[in-house]
């Protein structure tokens, strides 16, 4: 069975500590792309006692080892714990990119990322939002959304990283549609048979019948009356404050979201520890813990390793 | 000592339930403004067995009964339970009207609202967008602004009714600082010695630096500065999906959302049952349930007098 690609982030937060934790307990399941140099130093550092083996191709991890694809070989005393830079943003870009070709050639069964940081990113030169970003334009992918995944709340989002005055312009009727399918697709692939999908409103109360704005009766609501009629257990609009609410009582599987906040607020506050973040509609599987880089807390070793294992899980899940 | 103005609401919802509930508990802190005939009819029905006692002047009052001001005469037999009228729309105005007018001549020391329908009241020919804007034209106050209180995370709104693209034309720096103060004065006056307040950013990840909206630095943090030239103890802007989770944990006292949506999806899913809605800024105090008039359950008297008596409680404190 193919290995998960496990992608290292920005080495100057947290990634190289809850990669060693975690790889306890889903040592023979990966292959970090990364540094190994500082995979190493952590590995002593922490007293783990893996035995670390540098490959250059993943067919070739054996079990019993921490196998590392060391792109670019970014080096400990080069990197300075905490703080953003470009050679960190530069190397996150490096590996991700790695871990995707190796994905998308079938060398590994899908991607799972850990954090990177956007200004580093930036500031070496790669100006993505995030992720996301890159995932869709490293595998050409036009239609992809972000979908937040935790054990009584999932949802996924009309648009993500835009700023809230641009998330309105793109409630529009396609792409609310266009990821109502993205996300059954998923939730079947999963193992969901016909999924409870509730569509959210934009404004407060779901618009109250037109007097907070016309966006649910122009968009959203054609939107719902097309995923019906294609077959899909849609239903909405419903109002944003109660929706998560009765998605986490079992109502329904999964809750569109009209923009980043609207999904990830409530999520964020009843499962923060476990949540996993999956791109819906690339050709690859890709899944991410939902946390950042957490560069203040960056090589005390106290960072928890769940949402890395649960990303984990949902990616051999989902292959 | 003055009793609290208990104002019915829609009677066609499940108020004279949760009244009936919650006077168990409170029957001489209030005086209910509302309907004899409907309270009557629910005594006798759900078997509470109160004697009640049909009053014009609050000091009237005395223990051991549930007084009523019998506002408008409105009959068990002319309405529906569980339907939007006219009829019950016009009667929720009446009780409030008179609730805000006995409590302004200081005959009752606060409002204590049950919940209103909208449709109803825009039926009956007035057109506001909910308790906070009838309260707000009654008392000619201009800036008022919508509490929402609960043990863990109290959070005030910048602005509430309005559709979300309206809500991001008001977030400007003068109303930031205007609520917060409006919020830091409430606390002091509930017991809570400087408090500590954190402003919430309006775009995902308060802006990242810019990247996704200007709003952070063109109006909020502006606004956390002033606040701290006054001697408020403000942060901010922060991340909005975080810092719900960050006051909830008890980082800081309250925090000011942006939008209706930021304040109420995560208050409603970590506190649905005993969250209180507060008035900020009015010449008297009022509170209120924080949820609906049910009227899908309506008469089944199944619905929870939680939040009623959370928000007597508040009240009392307040006043």
């Amino acid at each position: 069975m193919e290995r998960l690609a496990l992608s290292m982030g920005d080495a100057a937060g947290i990634s190289g500590e809850i990669i060693l934790k975690a790889a306890h307990r889903c040592l023979d399941d990966v292959v970090v792309y990364g540094s190994y140099d500082i995979l190493d130093h952590y590995n002593e550092r922490f007293g783990h006692s893996f035995r670390l083996n540098r490959i250059s191709d993943p067919s070739r991890a054996e079990e019993g080892m921490l196998h590392i694809i060391d792109v670019g070989g970014l080096k400990y005393r080069d990197i300075d714990p905490g703080k953003v830079s470009a050679l960190c943003g530069k190397h996150a870009y490096l590996f991700l990119e790695r871990a995707i070709r190796d994905t998308l050639d079938k060398k590994t069964s899908a991607v799972v990322s850990c954090p990177l940081n956007k200004e580093a990113l930036n500031l070496a030169g790669y100006h993505y939002a995030g992720h996301t970003e890159i995932l869709a334009d490293l595998t050409g992918t036009g239609d992809c959304a972000m979908l937040l995944w935790s054990d009584t709340i999932k949802t996924i989002h009309v648009s993500t990283h835009v700023s809230l005055k641009e998330a309105i312009e793109r409630v529009k009727k396609e792409r609310i549609v266009k990821v109502a399918l993205l996300a059954k697709e998923l939730l079947e692939k999963a193992g969901i048979e016909r999924p409870k999908i509730a569509v959210a409103g934009l404004n407060p109360h779901a618009g109250e019948g037109g007097l907070f704005g016309s966006e649910e009766a122009e968009q959203i609501a054609p939107a719902v009356k097309e995923l019906k009629a294609r077959g899909v257990d849609a239903c909405g609009p419903i109002a944003p404050d109660t929706v998560f609410l009765r998605c986490h009582k079992g109502e329904f599987d999964l809750v569109v979201a009209m923009y980043h906040d609207q999904g990830h607020i409530p999520l964020k506050i009843m499962d923060f520890d476990d949540g996993v973040n999956i791109t819906a509609g690339l050709p690859i599987i890709r899944t991410s813990v939902d946390h950042g880089t957490a560069f203040d807390t960056a090589r005390k070793n106290i960072a928890d390793e769940s949402s890395l294992l649960k990303a984990i899980e949902i990616a051999k899940r989902l292959a």
